[in-house]
């Protein structure tokens, strides 16, 4: 029986979660779009013979044993199928869909597995809904506090457990999960490439050498709201002034460093009218770089800025750090194992954070990148060729019969 | 009979279009709340014995002409029941809701008019839903284009003839009546006033002198969308940075001028992650000044810096005149007529636009301010004291008594 590749089962969700709005996908978790896609998901697995389960944090796992070996020393892969809004079809489902495909090709190999492999899916790697990225992995390691992450809201005010449970869920279940984690050897992530670096060797796929540090600070600013046309310039406090200093000044201290990353992207004004002087304004720091250091440099920086510019406003500012993750230079025995059975793949660092980065922590992590010819993300514009996604799959079966027979 | 007194008519609405998330009032026109307070007025318009109409542009006139005297020569009172998000109760209803009391202090003085009155509801006085500002008004006095209109759309991609359908009004009667204009003597429009003139005065009510000019732009900025990780600074075109830019040259151009005013208060970043640098920014600038000059010479210096940081990015921009009112002097010889029922009250100019701005320039047309003791204005913070709200009534009925008259 022939199972479909993983081109076609990326062409499979092409309409899921489709953002006619902002254009590309919004497939936040817990939404119908990301319901929509788990069914999808355990669907082929199911046609596949895996054996399925969605733990308490609301990961997916199903379970490639066909020798009834069970789960002590398992090598897990997979990604995650929540999106950005306005994101690609290929961040997140790239992994899932190969990983399916690579269970195709060793079962086509004859492969004899000496331990069993799970494909997992991870659920608010984007941080999108919840403001925390990889929220289900940090979770499970213990990273995230159940305690906080009950209570996180998303933009519409719905909290973490209630929409947990509108799909579902038992938020109550959600937490740290040792014994799940210490059983596994191994964990591997394919994933789009979110960068240029393939485009530039003119290769398809790359191991993964390490995960720049990264962090997210939310910055609120409050002033006084009131008239656009009746208040006087001397008589105002509008934050929106203030958070213009911010945006500037993370561009500035971004820059002062070599090869660090800053940027806004989400914003939101309250009350949001054109002709009304704004009484707060919400807005996001995305802050990266090798370096810890650098990270905080920046941020403090920033903060500093706001600060100032806020005293000057008659405004007042506040900036919390909703998440950090410090670099992670990822497990160099297994990225050996990887290399050997993928001689002469590039190794490549990557910006963006991964739930392979999160899991690094406690379980021997790694990770292979598929070369995406835009060298965006975060942006319908992503992209991998069709070639390139089977030179993937390919790449993934090879790692993982190496993983599971040795 | 007694019908319910200003201060009383307000507080029955004190719990219409509530706005949990941004505090205030939302009421944008043809919304629930607007609909809901349309309703009210009318249920209190047919208890005095008003004859009710809605004309083609959705403005409600209620007629009193107890002698039946017909439309011509007639005054009309009134203002607007929509907010923007977030307002107070008073900006809109104080004006409607003092014309319901004021018949009731004519009919209670006994006064015989020579022309009928009509009290007048005008929708999206704010332009809050549909971005421009006294449309009713604008589409009866013809400032407004209804095949512009038509197509307008809100902040969801509803369009203005969706959204007046949704709510019961055919939109294809949009447009100029000036027939129905023609026949009106004067217009005398009530409203809390949205700045601290009357304070500095310590007196309850003023007559206005003019509405200083005033407009709005639309800024479009459109980038690159990319991955906030993955993203070298060097390789971004980011147009939330050119967005900073823009907010703060509007700051600059405006406080180089005495006496201008100058607003950012709403922000669109598309697709608004926080680890996505973004595609897209609309945001609006509010400019004002006494002269015409002055506010075209800011909106030049802010779109000359918009198009040089636009180009720094790598970004492309586009301001676009979304409405523009010139300074507004109210017809002098009916403020004296307003003036000689009202000795000694001051004389104020206002930095907000009003329908009576609009109707100005077809009709004879005055306005009367009620002190605020917030000064503050577009927030909840605005308000008006009982005492003062029944010295504006007693105003109001004073100057339409002398209109009525004479």
């Amino acid at each position: 029986m022939a199972f479909a590749d993983a081109n076609e089962l990326l062409c499979q969700i092409e309409r899921i979660g489709v953002d006619a709005e902002r254009g590309g996908y919004s497939r936040p978790v817990f939404s119908e779009p990301e319901m929509e896609l788990r069914r999808w998901f355990m669907r082929h697995a199911e046609r596949r013979g895996l054996e399925l389960e969605t733990d308490g944090n609301g990961i997916i796992w199903a379970w490639w044993d066909p020798a009834g070996l069970g789960r002590d020393g398992a090598i897990a892969t997979g990604s995650h199928l929540d999106s950005v809004p306005g994101g690609g079809n290929f961040d997140g489902p790239l992994g899932v869909a190969s990983a399916l495909a690579a269970v195709d090709v060793l079962v086509g190999r004859g492969v004899k597995p000496a331990r069993a492999l799970a494909v997992a899916v991870f659920p608010e790697e984007e941080g999108s809904r919840f403001g925390i990225a990889c929220l289900g992995s940090r979770l499970a390691t213990g990273v995230s506090d159940p305690a906080t992450v009950h209570g996180l809201t998303d933009a519409r005010g719905i909290t973490y457990d209630e929409a947990a449970r509108g799909a579902g869920f038992d938020p109550s279940l959600i937490g740290p999960d040792p014994e799940r984690l210490a059983a596994l050897g191994a964990f591997v992530e394919l994933h789009v490439e979110q960068g240029r670096g393939l485009i530039d060797l003119d290769r398809p796929v790359a191991l993964a050498g390490g995960i720049i540090a990264h962090g997210r600070w939310h910055v609120r600013i409050d002033g006084r709201g009131d008239h656009a046309g009746a208040t006087r310039m001397a008589d105002r406090q509008d934050p929106v002034v203030v958070a213009a200093r911010v945006i500037e000044s993370l561009r500035e201290q971004t820059l002062a460093i070599d090869e660090a990353r800053g940027t806004v992207g989400r914003v939101q004004v309250t009350p949001g009218g054109t002709n009304v002087i704004a009484s707060a304004v919400d807005l996001w720091l995305d802050v990266r770089h090798r370096g810890d250091a650098e990270v905080r440099t920046i941020v403090a920086g920033v903060t500093a800025a706001a600060v100032a510019a806020a005293e000057a406003e008659g405004c007042t500012v506040t900036v919390t750090e909703q998440s950090f993750s410090p670099t992670v230079d990822f497990d160099a025995e297994l990225r050996d194992a990887m290399a050997s059975a993928l001689p002469g793949a590039p190794v490549l660092d990557t910006g963006a954070g991964h739930d392979a980065g999160v899991l690094s922590e406690v379980v021997p992590s790694g990770m292979l990148f598929v070369r995406n010819p835009s060298g965006a993300s975060h942006t319908p514009a992503e992209h991998a060729e069709p070639a390139d996604v089977a030179a993937g799959v390919v790449a993934l079966a090879d790692v993982l019969e190496h993983l599971l027979t040795r």
